[in-house]
């Protein structure tokens, strides 16, 4: 019961912070709103609100909805038989995200990770984007991100999504798993 | 200094357009709104204002820009090679879009089209999108849109652009011809 409440509540805080950026869903989109918290039971902190608009298999596009220092745990999408592995663009739509791919590592990061969980964040070259930025992630990227004070809306463009394919920096991550 | 004064000033209203429905662009992003009329030198009836996100060789992004009872031509995306021809989904994101598609033709269709172009509009089947609902074309599949009287946003996510290679069904329409 908690769960299907908790479920309900972080969707309409996902609603609001959509609305709030000007995105417009029809209700059967609201009621589908993917809330991921990695099997870790801390979706306060490491956690993420996805709605696939579509998955097809030439592409894929998604809206992620990050609530204020919420973070998307480190991870890569790996090729899969002639699938040379998922390529994708982040454009932040609104609020502040901090992005992290392999690379000079950044000197005072603007994320904050969990004191336990340091261990499976290793990369740390900071890209920070602002409502209108946008990178691009070449497949098998390894990547994570966090959002910042304000939360943020995210949109993907990508190839298509293998989500239970995706390999976590930290093995105790379950892709299907949302609380 | 007509032309370049005609672009500013379109390029100035989609921005304009963008903001009302809350999608954020960089100031570089702004000034490189394509706006293209087909080669046909109406494009207040006739044209499309496009900014492209990403297009990369796996798949690409773009705002479409309708201003009021713009239309975007019925044309086709080919197969070029090993390549099927461009998958894409529409999503309105604001305002509102009759869209066209091979089918049974609708008895009293929403769209108006210039009456010397008419011929040039052969596929009637008519999806009414509102904002946050969305349609996807197979590759190959004969399209063509226009907005209704508040004009419209559409995103649109892809497999690759070879915006070149469109084939339109008015023949003298030139896609690179931009005014």
């Amino acid at each position: 019961m908690l769960m299907h409440e908790k479920i309900a509540d972080f969707r309409e805080k996902a609603v609001k912070m959509l609305n709030n950026s000007g995105i417009v869903l029809t209700e059967i989109e609201k009621n589908r709103i993917e809330i991921c918290d990695y099997n870790l039971g801390m979706p306060n902190e490491i956690g993420t609100q996805i709605l696939t608009y579509v998955n097809t298999s030439r592409c894929c596009a998604k809206e992620l909805i990050l609530f204020p220092h919420q973070i998307c745990p480190e991870h890569i999408h790996p090729a899969i038989g002639a699938y040379p592995g998922k390529e994708e663009t982040f454009r932040c739509r609104w609020g502040e995200v901090y992005l992290y791919v392999p690379g000079t590592p950044v000197q005072k990061p603007l994320a904050k990770v969990p004191e336990n969980s340091k261990k499976y964040f290793t990369v740390w070259h900071e890209i920070f984007l602002h409502p209108g930025e946008q990178y691009t992630l070449r497949e098998q990227t390894l990547h994570w991100f966090q959002a910042g004070t304000g939360g943020a809306v995210i949109s993907e463009f990508s190839t298509q999504s293998f989500d239970n394919e995706d390999i976590f920096t930290d093995p105790s991550i379950k892709r299907i798993g949302s609380f």
